[in-house]
């Protein structure tokens, strides 16, 4: 079956540039082991003459007009690569009704409109797919939808930040302050200028909602995610949790518990025991519990321009594949899932640190009713850390409201795992 | 695309049991997310009189005759779960024969002959598919198979026997001696009252011979791996190595060195910060680096009825998937592979542990130009164990001599990573 695919790329950005170098590198690989030669036919950029020396080395057809990628017929596959929501969710639509197969690498839109446009997709029988949307060079998304179609999944979790994960890490490892490793992070590029959008949880939570969707076949709105950054973490938390056996890590997590779905990104402490405590920088993982497999996990690169298009050239072999073998075009997930029931309030064990304690706190915590894991007093009696026991929430919201009443309460964070 | 697929299982022991249940448990999953049917038609068994219990629960049509399987064409698929040589190879042989697929999670069989029973497949325009016999619950194959077409593997690690891990760990954690982990491994079914197959090494270089297969698409012979075993691992060494910052696990490891393949079963030191470090007990995991994505991990567990069942189900799903879409079967990989060039030395650096030394020793490896990156010695000065620079093999061997001339050498064990 040999056989010539042509695609359009949008965009010809570090990633794009990945692709295209990828697909060049690997070209007698891949018509070796599938039969498939691919080309790219044409590539979307805003000016030819700022792209010109990069698509004169790859002999690149540039275009500015996105219309002459949508009227020729040859193409195949077209893969976005621009990012954000506008104009990439109208020309997604637009490659999907012109029967052309979609690939992406972009969450926010694929979080937010995935149902959307996989209902366009599903409409002219094409495929879209998103592999590199999530965790970046790992192969979450088709695991998700092979190794457990007849499993059950109970429990996903992700560091699923690359940005946040390598400045808690550096925080942890080189002992500096969250605004250091921020500027740090800023100047290598590996920050943007306006942060939050990786320090709120916003992109690890959109990350989550495409997740959800794969393991559970639910739709998880962004509101039904409870959501919270890492920028309240300071040097001091990290001192104790690593003194009581702990990483701090910003976990992205979605539960089944009795029919419905508890949904958080947070930052948590994670015992240096798990294997999610080892994943450093700018690492990746997403932990699964399921019936049959039990617990599993997948580690890789989050983000970068050579692991991300791994993940899209990935998505494209797969169409490619199915375009030969199928008159069915494959979708990653179907467009009508039912919502999440959302369950609010989980138990959990608690790290807190107070300062200005007005009492004896071991004896205040045994009259709570609440048995410290780990306790640390300082040496003047006003600051301690310590981890509850597991607390309701009913009960964690009682000891926050007593302990405010003697102490001032500068950190809580959830402790995670059973 | 509704369709209902017949399957066949040879042999109804603990993995067959798991598939039984998983498939009726996942039935209506199934039917909804492929459109696709699975009933078991025919398990074959030695004595229907002994498995009439659980072939009444599951309503299984038992035989004891493979030819009622053979010469039932309805059955579309396979499923060898009897385990060994033979008759499971000619069983096999005959099934694709008669065109009929093949999953197994057979790794000795696959391992010596994958590629003659591969090339009886070919030939039928059938697949021959064999997920579970590397790491039980664990994707590996399908992922190298998918996710790294259009990438270069240039290492493959594994911790790939749970015997040995659980043996290993529990020395480690529970602190108790290599005698008493088998003990208890052998009391809890955990190890075969022979452990040869486990403890010498050959269970994760059958397992090391398929990866390769896959990774690197070439074949690689039993007699080109260098296979050492856990038995003489004491707690000694487990002291030292977590002292220097080590955990000792036994390594599958292939890796290409100027387009030689290296390829290794032995006890080694893998760091404490590794990731590999963290898996305990039964878990595998499969670490590999290659050109596009870097570093990446799959982890989960390596035996057990449930998960292995999980990746058989997964094998039978892609094969009837592909047998509604196309007229070519999938193989995992082709039969006529290239045969490694093996490369037999590679510079590490060592972990020894010596005894009755007779010479002042840091002096003396300063002489023998090593310079230790840890270094313990005993107070009456007659033992010690230390961790080398590296070495090359020639350095080493030179030390090696030198050293026995002036003490006992207890134990001698590379530290892997770079």
């Amino acid at each position: 079956m040999d056989k010539e695919v042509k695609i359009a790329v949008l965009g010809l950005g570090v990633v794009a540039n990945g692709l295209v170098e990828n697909l060049t590198a690997a070209k007698e690989k891949i018509k070796q082991q599938t039969g498939l030669t691919f080309s790219i036919a044409k590539v979307l950029v805003r000016s030819k003459e700022n792209k010109k020396k990069q698509a004169e080395k790859h002999q690149l057809v540039l275009t500015t007009e996105f219309d002459e990628i949508l009227e020729d017929s040859d193409i195949a596959i077209v893969v976005e690569l621009i990012g954000g929501i506008h104009p990439a969710k109208e020309w997604i639509a637009q490659a999907l009704q012109h029967k052309k197969h979609v690939v992406t690498a972009n969450k926010d839109l694929i979080a937010q409109f995935g149902n959307e446009l996989t209902a366009i997709a599903e409409e002219n029988n094409v495929s879209l797919f998103y592999e590199a949307s999530v965790a970046g060079g790992i192969p979450i998304l088709q695991t998700l939808n092979s190794s457990f179609i007849a499993d059950e999944i109970t429990e996903i979790q992700g560091i699923l930040n690359g940005t946040t994960n390598f400045m808690l890490t550096q925080m942890t490892e080189a002992e500096i302050s969250y605004d250091e490793v921020l500027k740090t992070a800023q100047s290598a590029g590996f920050a943007e200028s306006d942060p939050t959008n990786d320090v709120d949880g916003w992109d690890a939570a959109y990350k989550l909602m495409i997740l959800v969707r794969l393991a559970f076949s639910k739709d998880l709105s962004l509101n039904d995610v409870q959501i919270k950054g890492i920028r309240e973490i300071t040097q001091t938390d990290i001192f104790y949790a690593q003194k009581f056996g702990y990483q701090i890590k910003l976990l992205a997590q979605a539960e089944k518990v009795s029919g419905e779905i508890y949904a958080a990104v947070s930052p948590v402490l994670i015992s240096q025991t798990h294997p999610l405590a080892l994943v450093k920088n700018e690492m990746n993982a997403v932990f699964i519990e399921s019936e049959a497999i039990g617990s599993s996990m997948l580690y890789g690169p989050g983000a970068g321009a050579s692991p991300t298009a791994a993940s899209v050239v990935t998505d494209i072999l797969k169409i490619a594949q199915n375009m030969i073998d199928s008159s069915q075009a494959l979708q990653m997930s179907t467009s009508d899932l039912p919502s999440c029931k959302i369950h609010e309030e989980m138990t959990s064990s608690y790290y807190l640190l107070l300062s200005d304690c007005k009492v004896d706190l071991p004896a205040f915590l045994e009259k709570q009713q609440i048995t410290p894991v780990f306790f640390k007093q300082q040496p003047k009696n006003t600051g301690a850390a310590f981890i509850t026991n597991q607390l309701t929430v009913e009960q964690k919201n009682s000891l926050l409201e007593q302990l405010q009443q003697v102490s001032h309460i500068k950190q809580i964070l959830s402790v995670w795992g059973k």
